[in-house]
């Protein structure tokens, strides 16, 4: 998942620092995207080099004063535009580290699986509460709407699972498969 | 997402080519998963540089015909079963194209996204019809039940949301975001 055109999109909406297009960008996509801020950087580079954006030190010029504020170029604006114009089919792939080990795990790694489904439940249902206290309606009218609920119908239906999955385990859902 | 231990761990099942194996792991994860066969390759050259598999050639020795054989060595073994009694709590993260698309959009670009919408919602359907052919029972198990449950799971959240927000753009749920 690219995230050079969000990126570019943020400095075409206002200019900024790496470190606030970072924050605004976490903002913007919620916790369950688990935006890694140092990723907004290469993605600059890369803007930088293809001419959408142009950097520009700012600062008393030594190295920990100087930072590098960004802002579009006029290419930026088009090619951003023609970014949201594109239209893509392709599904997005389903992919979890989970159903990996649960493709392999023998009945000697159930009570490991039981445990991970166990964990993972936990850390499903703290991200879910995060989107409680959200206050999406307030950020960017209705389609900051949409985008919460794409992501609360996937952690719903995947709590629902991890729930589902370690009662089977519990009921040996793995036990005939020996080493 | 590393496919590092899934394709160590077909190897520890029974030894076999690059393309076999390919093949094993495209049945065993579904078709949401999207696998490109050709990310075998440079997992299995990294888990012979690791010392988990070695490979021998087979076949007259010509380039055209020669093939290489993998199978686990006893670290292999072992390592497989390392990974598999590891839990991680990191819950994944809820990523997608169209979520970034929608952060992004204004109201000019709402035909294009309907369309994006309807164009995934066909793919999901499709994706979902395939597993409705798919005789999980027969593969291993109910562990196999499971990783198809949860990928149904996910999809049926997709579609349901795919829908909703088509609706919801149709509705006008940009119109206040202009350039």
């Amino acid at each position: 998942m690219s995230l050079k055109h969000a990126v570019l999109a943020l400095v075409v909406e206002r200019r900024g620092y790496g470190y606030d297009l970072a924050q605004r960008l976490e903002e913007r996509l919620g916790p369950a995207w688990r935006l890694n801020p140092s990723a907004v950087y290469p993605a600059l580079d890369q803007l930088e080099r293809a001419g959408l954006v142009t950097g520009t030190a700012r600062g008393r010029g030594t190295r920990r004063t100087t930072r590098v504020v960004y802002a579009a170029t006029r290419a930026g604006d088009q090619a951003l535009d023609a970014w949201l114009r594109t239209t893509s089919s392709r599904p997005e792939p389903v992919r979890s580290e989970l159903q990996l080990r649960l493709a392999f795990a023998r009945a000697e790694h159930r009570d490991a699986l039981v445990a991970q489904l166990a964990a993972q439940e936990r850390a499903c249902a703290a991200l879910l509460a995060c989107y409680d206290r959200r206050p999406s309606e307030d950020r960017e009218g209705g389609a900051a709407r949409l985008i919460d609920d794409a992501v609360l119908g996937q952690l719903r239906a995947q709590l629902r699972w991890l729930r589902e999955a370690r009662a089977a385990l519990v009921a040996g859902a793995l036990d005939d498969r020996a080493r």
